[in-house]
């Protein structure tokens, strides 16, 4: 008996291992990948940096560097009361439109910003901005769409609004 | 050896069963539940259901259920030139202050909707508005974000512009 209950042991004991790495191993490998993907903490920090960045550039009239938070796809949308603009190059020319020069772009500084996590890979960031210039003064809201990229999370939609009275520039 | 063999085998099946069990039924179940959960041409249709009750309501007067396709939910935000307004209750009370009456309200319909889903559980939503009066026509674009929950799928988020010099009541 011993020769055939040996085979069946083993075979048994391959077969749990088989198993054990198909259920234990895999659920591991996914918990740390689950981790990796979505730490609501690192992933605020991140966007943050991001929009810091953004506001930097934009403080030193490069909009071209702005526009590096927003997804470099022709699917990137940004929606106002001009309607939607699309496509990386699209809102680049909305933007060198609406803000032609220095003067125009002004001093621009975000604030209440808002997280709210859409899944492991999404993100609602709300918030206010303010363009501090010479003439005038404007400011409003933007809601932000966030989505996780190999290179970071970037903006994939933008939605923004100047307060009534504001909007010629929005 | 017999009386000794049988147990072990025994107990070999039984822990096959339980593995098969943990690795083979989970997997199909959450394969099953992954499916109900992100079927894309599931949620666009029921997205899309939403949007034409929504329609259906503010056409016959009834503001509360057009307020049925938004999140009942005190965490409920709805951004535009007035800021952003929050909770189910303010963003009631932000339509009825901006369209008092059936005249104000004129007949809405919602046009050109892009779908693009963030995950298995949310989506966002891009889309014309147009409200035709009896005094004058308004319009824009909106960008909702859809969240999943037990009841179905519901606006998380409304982020709505009006076209240029029809902000007053956007």
């Amino acid at each position: 008996m011993k020769t055939l209950d040996r085979p069946l042991v083993s075979s048994c004991r391959v077969s749990l291992f088989i198993l054990l790495s198909l259920t234990v191993l895999p659920g591991r490998t996914l918990g740390q990948a689950r981790k990796e993907a979505h730490d609501p903490a690192t992933d605020i920090d991140a966007i943050r940096a991001v929009l810091v960045a953004q506001q930097e550039a934009w403080n030193r009239g490069d909009v071209e560097a702005f526009l590096n938070g927003y997804w470099h796809s022709p699917d990137l949308t940004f929606s106002g009361t001009g309607g939607i603009s699309r496509g990386w190059d699209g809102v680049l020319a909305r933007y060198k439109k609406n803000y032609p020069d220095r003067s125009a772009m002004g001093r621009l500084d975000f604030s209440d910003l808002e997280f709210h996590f859409l899944g492991p890979d999404a993100a609602l960031v709300l918030g206010h901005w303010h363009l501090k210039r010479e003439k005038d003064d404007l400011g409003g809201v933007f809601s932000l769409v966030w989505q996780r990229f190999p290179e970071g999370c970037r903006i994939i939609h933008d939605h923004t609004s100047a307060d009534i009275d504001q909007t010629s520039s929005e």
